[in-house]
């Protein structure tokens, strides 16, 4: 313990639902041990197992945050099993706290960790574990111990590898001068906007060639066509489609005032594409 | 700042969806800014886009809370339009933090502000502002500043006027000494209660009147007469239906251990009747 | 009031809706009176008027929790009626705020209560307190004094009943040699995992008794065999079911990697029963 330091933040990531005595409990233990935690509800409402959703939660949520959090994510479909648990601290400060099954590799290979470490001190835990309930008995204590100012390399052994997790990435192909750039629907948020996983970052890479214009870029959903990319949902009327870059700086489609997966019908894993034509002579 | 001030809480109402990790970013961007910061969640479940339900959510929790207290709301179809950002004091206390969309105009009527500013000063915004996300960038970071004691004043100019709500009032007409009030029903609750837009103070006007007797009140949903204004739930047996003031002091329809809302058919919009004639000789 | 105490935590249980302005109201007041509470969600989505599921929560998550804590509970299908409300203080500390109506049962007959008093002090109220909103007006003061550090028995007069809950309790029947214990599903969690009212410790009692082996016990779920007790949910493959003992000591069924609910059409009140065998010869 360094009590000089001030609490770290603790945020919980679940698909245990919002209602769940699951999540009660585990704050139980936080507050327990630390009566002065700030907890932060993540989401409880990850779909059940989907370390996919909870992966991308992550991605979005956690580099909004100061170094002084610990991130929990318990999305464990292997609990009970003999996967580990993964401590690391990101390069920028902030540490992450999940079950090794990639819910934390996108943020570790877009961010850079210091340092993994197995969870492995039964010290640190409950004094009885379940075989069921790792959040309360291993994470949750583990996660009040660090963000008192415990040290992480207390909580087990340096390890080297973790497991990776399938984002598939946009494709790029080039022909005659036109770029073509394929991805998918990755987020579909409350308002029906489809966020894709082709970034402005690729985009530009392309766009800002001398050949080829992003000014000219047509985003195509499915088969119909979205129409150039907008700067913002102002530049179209009530109930107009439009593409733009959203909050995260990925190519997002949306309706004005609606639902642009109930207009297309569109869901996650729906195809997206950008077309870049070279400007015209 | 003036950091001899005790921090003001923050409280936040969204349309983003409880298990949203655009809630999760404002909120890091809270707590980077300012670690101690007290967090409520009003509510992130408002109708996407829907002003007025946010509106009403706001007439009843707000007026509970202590001076010290900065509510945000970001229920924003006007996001990347030119809609201005309000910062108001009410009279009582309390900071209200909303796009001028009306959200805050019903409180405004009610408790009067001392003064409103639009909030423009991008020095205290994040760096780096995106067109979609204004919760994140602007709400989050003013809010964190205001909490931690910042001057409202510093947000940007005074403005005089805001953008009006609409919100239908009672009609009330008087017939041969007998007198209609007709309202509406606002807000139903999880409990199927139904809540109405004529207050004991609009209804006290008339059954205080020397010629109206409240006592003698019938309350008459769409056909259906609910019968007099009771006091309590207890009033009636379990199944029975009643009327009688809310918390809120608003009339409300009621089946004691059930659902009005599922009895009648009933839902927001629902028209309400209150008759009240004088007393017979 | 003991200014030297720090303050104790409040968690709320209702069944009020996630999304509802009456949490917001009531967290209000709490805050008003205690700007420094730390105020946890349990949850607010307890079907309404449901107290058995509230009691069933606070079974659940109650013990985790240190005793410098106050828990309230406001599912009251009695408010507006002469019903008390209870405070009592459980003897490994811990205090519970909730109406007479049996939600508090359950941990008084496990943990047995210190003290119970009827809540009747109106210095503690709300100046103005409705008939529909006790949460507000009375849970809520109460439990910020509470939490203050005000003593318990400044609520009101010392009572020595509680209403009862009836949990229906497995039944065991003994017929050559052979024992069944035959309970019900309590909960079903997210997942579809189904836990039942049958302990391990009633087991052990059986089980451990020199002719019955808890090793040789079969799992029955309504007339469906689900096999021995295993201990954990690595025993068995992905989509294959198992029956184990969950993070509460109770015994569950499950189907690893999907939904026991699902599979079995089950719900809470399904019959479960478990077979123990003497050891063969």
């Amino acid at each position: 313990m360094k009590p000089q330091t001030a609490p770290r933040a603790i945020t919980l990531l679940t698909d245990f639902g919002s209602g769940s005595s699951y999540v009660a409990q585990m704050k139980g233990v936080i507050l327990a041990a630390l009566p002065s935690a700030t907890i932060v509800d993540f989401s409880h409402e990850i779909e059940p197992q989907n370390i996919l959703e909870a992966a991308i939660y992550w991605m979005e949520a956690v580099p909004v945050y100061g170094a002084a959090t610990v991130h929990v994510a318990v999305v464990d479909p292997g609990v009970g099993t003999s996967r580990r648990i993964l401590l690391l601290e990101l390069e920028q400060g902030g540490l992450l706290l999940a079950p090794d099954n990639g819910i934390a590799a996108p943020l570790i290979e877009l961010h850079r960790a210091r340092s993994l470490f197995s969870v492995e001190n039964v010290a640190l835990f409950r004094a009885s574990i379940s075989s069921t309930f790792h959040g309360r008995d291993i994470f949750a204590p583990v996660a009040a111990y660090l963000a008192a100012g415990g040290e992480p390399s207390s909580v087990g052994p340096v390890v080297e590898t973790y497991e990776p997790l399938e984002l598939r990435s946009p494709t790029v192909e080039i022909l005659d001068q036109r770029c073509t750039i394929t991805g998918e629907v990755l987020v579909v948020d409350r308002f029906g906007n489809l966020m894709t996983n082709i970034t402005r970052d690729l985009l530009s890479q392309f766009g800002a060639a001398p050949q080829l214009a992003l000014s000219s870029a047509e985003v195509i959903l499915g088969a119909t066509s979205i129409g150039a990319i907008g700067r913002t949902y102002g530049d179209v009327e009530q109930g107009e489609v439009l593409a733009l870059f959203d909050s995260q700086g990925r190519l997002e489609i949306a309706v004005r005032g609606g639902s642009a997966a109930r207009r297309f019908g569109a869901a996650t894993g729906a195809r997206v594409r950008v077309v870049l034509d070279p400007p015209r002579a």
